[in-house]
């Protein structure tokens, strides 16, 4: 199923998603001054791309009511390329007048996820996208639309989800406008073996605009589905600090992938990510103390990198 | 690096280490008739190669004084596959007098590690290992030999560690008279691409004979790196219930890939163990208690199996 012939990729991005999708899954509060501190923080230690936060409505994700103003914050930001969720059209024209670089329309592979989480049929988010592409070319902005294929390898509520719906659904993303498409594992389901599968059929489809991988660690297995995307030439994860955010259905389980152990896993295997470790685990630590007695995850910060790092990275 | 042409192994073995490598390194004591319990429902959730304790004098590590009887019971166990670790001859006497199906002499690659650990260096121990052959050949037993090469992928201590030096000694235990070699990264500093080239060039020179792979999930990693082993065919894993074990010199960090959660990688990638994951996870829960107040690992007892897992499983 891997290509022997298909070496490593030389260089990969992490995207951060710590600020929406860790934020959004806890209670804490993360005051605006703190998100922009950590944003500030996170491009000194190298990070390019972060999800800053969801144009959703306040009364459903307070955490998230202030992504306006992170989001112009993160504008200042040099070489930063923000990007932001939207799970609607109104959500898009905020990021549309925020000048996100990249906006996020997540779309559910399971129907009964996507009506229980969305309120929408899988298609009806496909007319969405359709919608927010053209209030996109209307608008002169330059912000790309990135078509996020979620529970792609299974649900929760549904339990299977077939991947041929998965990639019917990529492609009418696809068709309907977006200038990217990802997938999803958001409740921890896949395994190196279905990731490798589904990645393959996607490249297939989608090319170079598949361009995100997003990984939960539910039950330990996310970099392991990454060094199965990484094989097939996936360059970019999503990932965050801490290893915070996950599934309401799963209490107390891993959120994503942690930003500081893929970190490591990538600069190990002589994967350029242009990421300063160190500085990520300072990060880290500050981040850890902002939302003490939420769980936090990821094994690195315990262990510390390795005496022989250095000698690797470098290699 | 990884071939194409190589089909994931349909069947993995996971050999579980946590009464040895685990037990050995906590405080508490575990009494002989709960190992035996351990030992009884581990067969009965499918287990059948265990490490059951280690020959060593038991000033030194008196967690493991009662491994001749919990050897004498795992060999009443039909269709177990008892292991133990023995640091020298005189333990590979006992290991023959107990009629181990298989004593595993721990070889440290790193110089340093090796005259801290075991004070030997790495060619003494090789020396041991001819001895241990002869004592074997003498005995009439038919206890295999397995030569256990640690810190293959770097030491705490020395730093680097030569991947030559790390086939040089497997060479040299082979021509020694083992059975069966092996590879561990005692300290948790491999990675996937490390994994595979070192694993790759021992298949060359091992083949068959090289027997199994021991990954430390100190930095989260071990999956991972248990997926780039499997690329090659490699089909046998050291694992350890709850995760237990680890390096003394990170404290806090992840101990072994946990059982579970690789029981879980496996079944999901469609390659049989023959485990019963729910068993081994209410084993889990009754050796955790057993340890309260030992640091335990994994995800899978918190997450739970997929709602998907059956229908993956018996694809």
């Amino acid at each position: 199923m891997t290509d022997s012939k298909m070496p490593l990729p030389r260089h990969a991005v992490i995207r951060e998603v710590g600020l929406r999708d860790g934020l959004q899954s806890i209670a804490t509060v993360v005051p605006t001054e703190r998100k922009c501190a950590w944003l500030r923080d996170a491009v000194a230690a190298g990070q390019t791309e972060i999800e800053v936060g969801s144009f959703v409505p306040p009364r459903l994700l307070p955490q998230m009511a202030d992504t306006a103003q992170v989001l112009a914050y993160a504008k200042t930001l040099p070489g930063l390329f923000a990007s932001v969720l939207v799970p609607n059209l109104r959500g898009a024209e905020q990021a549309l007048e925020g000048e996100a670089d990249l906006m996020i329309l997540p779309l559910s592979a399971s129907h009964a996820h996507s009506l229980a989480n969305l309120r929408k049929t899988p298609d009806e988010v496909v007319a969405e996208l359709g919608r927010i592409r053209a209030a996109r070319d209307a608008s002169g902005r330059k912000t790309l639309i990135e078509g996020g294929v979620g529970t792609a390898f299974g649900c929760t509520i549904q339990g299977p989800v077939e991947p041929s719906e998965v990639l019917r659904l990529m492609q009418a993303l696809l068709d309907a406008g977006a200038d990217r498409v990802s997938l999803a594992d958001t409740v921890g389901y896949a395994d190196p073996a279905s990731v490798s599968r589904l990645f393959e059929q996607a490249l297939r489809l989608a090319g170079e605009r598949l361009f995100c991988g997003h990984f939960h660690d539910t039950r330990g297995l996310a970099l392991a589905n990454v060094h199965a995307a990484l094989l097939l030439g996936i360059h970019r994860f999503d990932a965050s600090l801490a290893g915070i955010g996950g599934c309401p259905h799963a209490p107390g389980a891993s959120g994503n992938a942690a930003t500081e152990d893929l970190a490591f896993m990538l600069a190990a295997m002589g994967i350029d990510t242009g990421l300063d470790i160190a500085a990520l685990l300072a990060l880290r630590e500050r981040v850890a103390g902002w939302i003490a007695g939420e769980p936090t995850h990821g094994a690195l910060w315990r262990a510390g990198l390795p005496k022989t790092f250095r000698a690797v990275a470098t290699a």
